[in-house]
């Protein structure tokens, strides 16, 4: 057992059995640490935990507390996915789901698109379309195919914050994080290879996995931490897997941040069978709590992990910036980035670049990570409302996407399919699955439109399920008659 | 034999016979076509191969001449690539070229990038600047992921020049034609097969092959009409050949335009062998006489051809807007556009559609074939003038690059290194080929800076050159002595 869960274990013991009132503070971090003799991040990791199981309350600037009342909302359990390599499919319901972008629907819960109308993204628009203006000519030639270099230059110092030393020549622009992970997913496989994934995982890395005739061996995933270390070492025990690809830090769909102990435990198993890493970072800079957690990259002493990122989550998807720090497989995933579609257009390179050697950045990602998580409380507490009794959610620790877990008789696209005709779309479960796993389950983003538009939805969400669950229960009770 | 070829044949007998004299007016193409009982398009192939042969010259509005006075500039003759589909190499060498793009070079005559300073391209740039500042959000959402619907309208209006019908939603956008390239051969292929290829080809191209661990069979291509269709036959008998990669309009490097009665006996081809091909048309509006000459997709009755192009040569290639027709392959096509790279920037979508939309397109492509035309005449005299004796020249019938063979003793890796130093830069023939064949042969683009500074470049090169044989004279002299 980890240090962190031994902690939350005797926390919640306490708090359990009384030693705390509803409202009271508890311990601070610092002074937990000192008390047990443990590192700060442990601390916050056991506080993490409790915070999830909604037994403790972060106050910005306060402290931990007890919550005043508690509204239970339960997380999903451990996945157990198929334990074999297998063929992705569903690429039809993943396209119906891309194609399905109506301007006039009322609530679009299907996206992970931020939310961009954020002032503090103005100076960016602004440095933008100053480029076209006055240097049109650096938009039109041919760039540098591994990205402008003063982009690469200002990656060095984002990275950093997660405990990356990067040179800017270690890194390569790409057209968003779909087109890393495709670029990476080649360099480090050949057809037929077996890649380990997270179950649930993100569509679009399950789609080049078949784009790239590969196999997905869906490990088993806990809402709360992350792919479990000892389902993933008995996979590598008894197949041939050529690389893991995790989003361990904020995962999509399921928002959880795999604690730094078990981000290490899977670092040095991929040492141990010699295979490398593919970490998807994307929303790493949208985690709430300051400063984010390390990505497994920042372990990497031997360049074995290609981590990749955009900055499609936390400034906008349209630009099309992406990166990888590729690690020892540098040539290749040049070689794989100039052949899949050239270089990538250079102003919203530099408008990025200027972006954040301003403090733009910096900025906007502050605001937005407390938008978000306000955003958090308030849906997770909707869809607890709202939704079947029995309905499970995942906790999001940062970005702007969550994961419901229906009951087992609920089925997600007959709800899509349903909201879609009410103006609201949701993602269904079985995308993010390489089988067609999590019929019962969606993912919602709770960024679009407004609070007011978004509870609206959740709403008409509702209402469905409770008369499918009508419909459900009509039927037998019919067939008794 | 074909019909063209038995007039040109005619032609040049009597032109050589002394049945006109230099300066005459040659007949016209309709009253040829009248005496010989053939087509307008036949005559124009007669005349083109003439004009190649610098037997005849034509000038704009008043028809073909006999020259007044023979600058004989020699083509390269068939090519003669290993039989055997091989492995392709050489990317260290790609690289190289890629990154060498000194801000301070004199010349650069390596890339194959556009003119674009002229006026007719205001009219896009400034839409673009104020799309930007208009319109900023539909820059910065997800569009969708075949591309703009206003694009691909427009595109069939453009497509539809080249003799296809297409609709909108027979198009998928792609990050330029480099794209387009790897994705269809990612469409049609799996690991290990073999390509038939160019030779001279498109390096672009080549490093997609390696890339998607497929075989190049390079097939003997000729530099005035491009792939030998009988050595193609052969080929496709004796190898699994599993598609045929074609440039055939305004080739890479070569320029040369495949005449349609080849073009139509190569779709017969892959019909025959039930096979598909990847048209590469990039340059195919940049071709010097109007209308355009016909795409082999205007033949396809069955949806074979996968047409791939962008408006990388035609505009600017930093907008990174090209395009696919993918025929029978558009599902799997759209598939892997959205792994590779999810969608594509939508504002330069939607400007290039505007620029058509308002005539601006075809107002720029028509100033740049003449200016290309026009820089070519120049070009091949200068070379013909400043290059060693013995070395071929293609004749590029459309947009702004050549293809030069010196006599076998010369080393154009050799020449560019030494080139480089003296702030010009060239593509060494290697490139072009998968295993390094063409050491003797170079590409230069003929629209880099002025007129006055190519001229220059190209005394350079043949400076460097003719020092480069002195040497080489001497050393076995020495030898002797």
């Amino acid at each position: 057992m980890t240090l962190y869960s031994q902690l939350a274990d005797r926390l919640r013991e306490h708090i359990k059995l009384g030693f705390f009132n509803n409202g009271d503070k508890l311990p601070s971090v610092r002074q937990l640490a000192n008390e047990h003799g443990v590192s700060i991040s442990t601390v916050q990791e056991a506080y993490r935990i409790l915070e999830m199981e909604q037994l403790v309350e972060a106050r910005p600037k306060s402290g931990y507390f007890v919550p005043q009342k508690n509204h239970v909302i339960r997380m999903p359990k451990l996945s157990r996915p198929p334990q074999r390599p297998l063929d992705v499919s569903l690429w039809e319901d993943v396209l119906n789901m891309l194609l399905s972008r109506e301007k006039d629907a009322f609530c679009q819960l299907q996206h992970a698109m931020p939310a961009m109308h954020s002032n503090t993204l103005k100076p960016l628009i602004k440095s933008l379309y100053e480029l076209n203006k006055h240097r049109p000519y650096e938009g039109m030639t041919y760039g540098d195919v591994r990205g402008d270099y003063s982009l690469r230059e200002q990656l060095t110092r984002l990275t950093a914050a997660s405990g990356c030393v990067l040179h800017p020549d270690e890194l390569v622009i790409t057209s968003g994080c779909q087109e890393a992970l495709s670029v990476c997913l080649k360099a480090v496989t050949k057809g037929g290879d077996i890649i380990a994934v997270e179950s649930p995982g993100f569509y679009g890395a399950m789609q080049a996995i078949k784009a790239a005739d590969l196999k997905a061996l869906e490990i088993p995933t806990d809402p709360s931490n992350g792919m479990s270390i000892e389902a993933l070492k008995l996979a590598l025990d008894q197949w041939p897997i050529k690389a893991i690809l995790v989003t361990p830090t904020v995962n999509n769909p399921m928002g959880y941040v795999m604690p730094e102990e078990k981000k290490k435990a899977l670092y040095q198993l991929a040492q141990a069978y010699d295979i490398p890493i593919i970490e998807d970072d994307i929303y790493g800079d949208m985690v709430y709590e300051f400063p984010r957690p390390k990505s497994i990259k920042s372990y990497d002493e031997d360049d074995r992990v290609l981590l990749c990122s955009s900055f499609s989550k936390s400034l906008a998807p349209g630009f099309r910036v992406g990166w990888i720090a590729p690690g020892r497989y540098r040539d290749k995933v040049t070689h794989i980035k100039y052949v899949n579609s050239s270089m990538c257009p250079t102003l919203p390179q530099i408008a990025i670049a200027n972006f954040i050697r301003q403090g733009g950045y910096d900025k906007h990602i502050r605001v937005m990570r407390k938008q978000y998580k306000d955003a958090r409380d308030e849906t997770l507490k909707e869809i607890n409302t709202y939704f079947p009794k029995g309905t499970l959610i995942s906790f999001p620790a940062g970005g702007f996407v969550l994961w419901v877990e229906l009951p087992e008789q609920y089925d997600a696209v007959k709800l899509s399919e349903q909201a879609q005709t009410k103006g609201v779309s949701i993602a269904p479960g079985q995308l993010f699955s390489a089988t067609g796993k999590y019929r019962n389950c969606l993912r919602l983003n709770f960024c679009d439109r407004t609070s007011e538009i978004r509870l609206e939805a959740i709403k008409i969400l509702g209402n469905l399920l409770a008369h499918m669950q009508i419909q459900e229960e009509k039927k037998p009770r019919k067939r008794i008659q």
